[in-house]
């Protein structure tokens, strides 16, 4: 893709995703079509945390004196939180900060609530808008102002080995969330000088955009107990002491959202998966004059049999040409579509068309066609499935020179290095290149790439958003 | 209901719905147990919703610009305003309201989107945030400063008649929602001092509490072309001319959680209408030592038949006194209980038990038991809206003479009462009796209870929430 920023914000536009001409820069207006995507992207992240988390909702504003209570982390966001100062006409006597994250909303609760073993573990999650004041260059749904989707999980344990078991349980989460959606991701072990604000150590699933920049698409942070220090949350424990409990949190944002356009889209459109696509199956009736009413008719009762098998269906029966119908429908990304026509008509069939591939088949409406569709719509989910991950192994490359590093990442790679795991080294590795270390894949022998050392680690470095 | 407004707050707290400790005053924490009734709630809305309308989502914070241009507006809202100034260490060069409602964050948008008649009719919603700064007592639901579940539809039309229309369209559903809740309301035609600050007219669902006063749980306004010539929406009519266009908007809040909870409730908790209900169906296993596998396994066969036929159901297993359970059940307000013991067993049956009428019954497990469950929460249903109308309608009191308004309403009435439609009079009847006229009922002959001129109208007076 040659100019993949400029395709990323037409695509936003073309297909009514975002609207980013709201009067505040990188805060957007989601369209209903766009709303759609995301409904279906929320409702299966749901599904999968409802099975071992309860939602709840928290207020969007945090006193002052709460956000500050806790230093590491409110020197990571002081820069970026949003102030309220004034209710009406009058001053408040605290400011307010609309969240930026919400540990230091939801703990000072977790202190009223949590007094025993017996009401541990807690695990919860909520979706909410948090508000971060970027001052770099905002992209729709890549780095915003209001993040508008903001799902984020907190948890509350005994042990510190189970929090760490904890942050194994979001990130085994966050893989089946992502491959459904059919999005690749490195899972990254973040430096020290880049982990979550207040936490012990942060891991974090990063995905390679077509540019070759790579987006950070979620975050699962081990906080030890320093929050709970912080917030003086203790519990009983069984031989009556009181203790302080081990913490993690977790969340993903709109730029699930994003990496699912990015990753998937060609030059025609979305290319929707099909759990998330709002319309799975959409039916063009190729009508002439006299055989109109009868395929209509066959179009209608393919819809209502397709529909009563749980399929997402609609037919389009505007009055335009059928090729303006077929622009419309790649573009928005639609997994399969189903031509019928006079002649299809008489020999009992219809013309299947893949978005992904763009393969036509003809299939008869005599066999059991509902399995048929089904059986292309997990096709199409693994078909992008193994694209996306194949375009990003092979932007993934071993470099062994510190002098090759540069050049080889910003030729759309991610770079592989061995590190010595010594902070200063990695931040001098970081300067050298003017890119970002993604943290540790995995441990390994050998010599680190800049200072010469016993290499301890295989880490990612790339250039990101 | 001796003291509701105890019974009310000490619901919440028992039923787990709210947490009202969060340390800003007027903004609570929604409880997992809570959430799960609004989620329920808002997927019923959203269905009646999506049949005409489309979901979208705007940003949270509107430019002081915007929010200004509309004087009547902006008067009605100035003094309830959260206003953001700070980003960071830094000062903004624009105050940046938080929505008290979203007109002035999407009409700027409708000006972009609107260009020609076939752009026309937009109907859009979202389920947002919303805040104010509200100073006077707050209660959780009912008076709060973050308003977390705003559902507000916006439209736009060519002609005056059908924003007329639409409005008639917005009460519909609001009736068909209401009623699925099993919540009983008056529609009133808002005096002209209380409208909706911009409206040509409004109308409002009010819903009478236990304690005699009513609460507004919806309104539906016609904002004529007053917002449109303000944000300069146009569109080109057939006839190329320019015109500006007609607009509606409507909307509720968590307060129709509050009504759902405070109607329906009674001494021993929550009764919840099995539509909204998180679980429908609960049961309890009797358990002896010897039977006590056998006992479990009818239950979970039970369980299974019932959630195949799309009953939310699920068994109390839990190693505790079954009077506990029925306390816990009744507190949660889950309509059917079954309990199922070694009796019960051997005869092959079990007990079904109504929240709302605490009435026994037993059902033959030979039965097509599934339908007659059905049709217990089908009964519930109507039941418990029966219930509230009647309630409701034996607190709607005729009042011929201005001396016993007051009276009669503190005594836990809505009163009728004629009225000459003149504003100064009205809101002398207002003064005088320190009551919220809460707006037209209908038309009808005979003189004004106060300044004793020609009625037009029957107005409902009341104290309000």
């Amino acid at each position: 893709m040659k100019n993949f920023s400029q395709w990323f914000h037409n695509i936003l536009e073309e297909a009514e995703i975002i609207d980013s001409r709201y009067p505040i820069k990188g805060m957007n207006v989601w369209l209903p079509k766009g709303f759609k995507i995301r409904k279906y992207v929320l409702r299966e992240l749901e599904r999968l945390m409802d099975e071992d988390h309860d939602e709840i909702l928290f207020p969007l504003l945090i006193p002052e004196t709460e956000l500050a209570k806790e230093g590491i982390h409110v020197k990571g966001f002081e820069e970026e939180v949003y102030w309220v100062t004034h209710g009406g006409m009058r001053e408040l006597n605290e400011k307010l900060a609309i969240r930026p994250t919400s540990e230091t909303a939801i703990y000072p609760m977790f202190a009223l609530w949590i007094r025993s073993h017996i009401d541990l573990p807690i695990k919860i999650y909520q979706t909410v808008n948090t508000m971060r004041y970027e001052t770099k260059h905002t992209r729709p749904l890549i780095r915003v102002r209001e993040i508008t989707t903001f799902t984020e999980s907190h948890t509350v344990h005994e042990k510190y080995d189970e929090a760490n078991d904890q942050v194994q349980e979001g990130i085994a989460i966050y893989k089946r969330f992502f491959d459904s959606l059919a999005i690749p991701y490195l899972i990254h072990d973040r430096p020290s000088w880049d982990k979550f604000p207040g936490a012990d150590y942060t891991f974090a699933f990063d995905t390679l955009m077509k540019d070759g920049k790579t987006l950070q698409i979620a975050t699962v942070h081990n906080l030890s107990d320093t929050f709970a220090k912080t917030f003086d949350i203790k519990y009983e424990a069984t031989d009556g002491s009181h203790k302080y409990p081990y913490q993690t949190c977790y969340g993903l944002s709109d730029r699930v959202i994003a990496s699912l356009i990015a990753i998937h889209g060609d030059e025609k459109g979305l290319v929707l998966p099909p759990l998330v696509a709002p319309i799975q199956i959409m039916i063009v009736p190729i009508v002439f004059k006299d055989k109109s009413e009868e395929i209509l008719s066959k179009a209608s009762e393919i819809k209502n049999i397709l529909e009563k098998d749980g399929f997402r269906v609609n037919i389009d029966n505007r009055d335009i040409r059928p090729g303006k119908k077929y622009y419309d429908w790649e573009l928005n990304g639609i997994p399969l579509r189903i031509d019928i026509g006079p002649r299809d008509l008489k020999d009992n069939k219809m013309i299947i068309t893949r978005r992904d591939t763009s393969t036509k088949e003809e299939c008869s409406l005599s066999e059991d066609f509902p399995s048929i569709l089904n059986s292309y719509l997990t096709e199409i989910n693994s078909n992008l499935k193994d694209k996306a991950w194949k375009f990003m192994r092979e932007h993934i490359s071993k470099i062994d020179s510190l002098d090759r590093i540069e050049k080889t990442v910003l030729n759309g790679n991610i770079g592989l290095i061995k590190w010595c795991g010594n902070d200063d080294c990695g931040k001098e590795i970081e300067e050298k290149t003017n890119l970002t270390i993604l943290g540790i894949q995995y441990r390994i022998d050998g010599d680190c790439i800049n200072c010469k050392r016993k290499a301890k680690h295989v880490i990612s470095i790339a250039k990101t958003y």
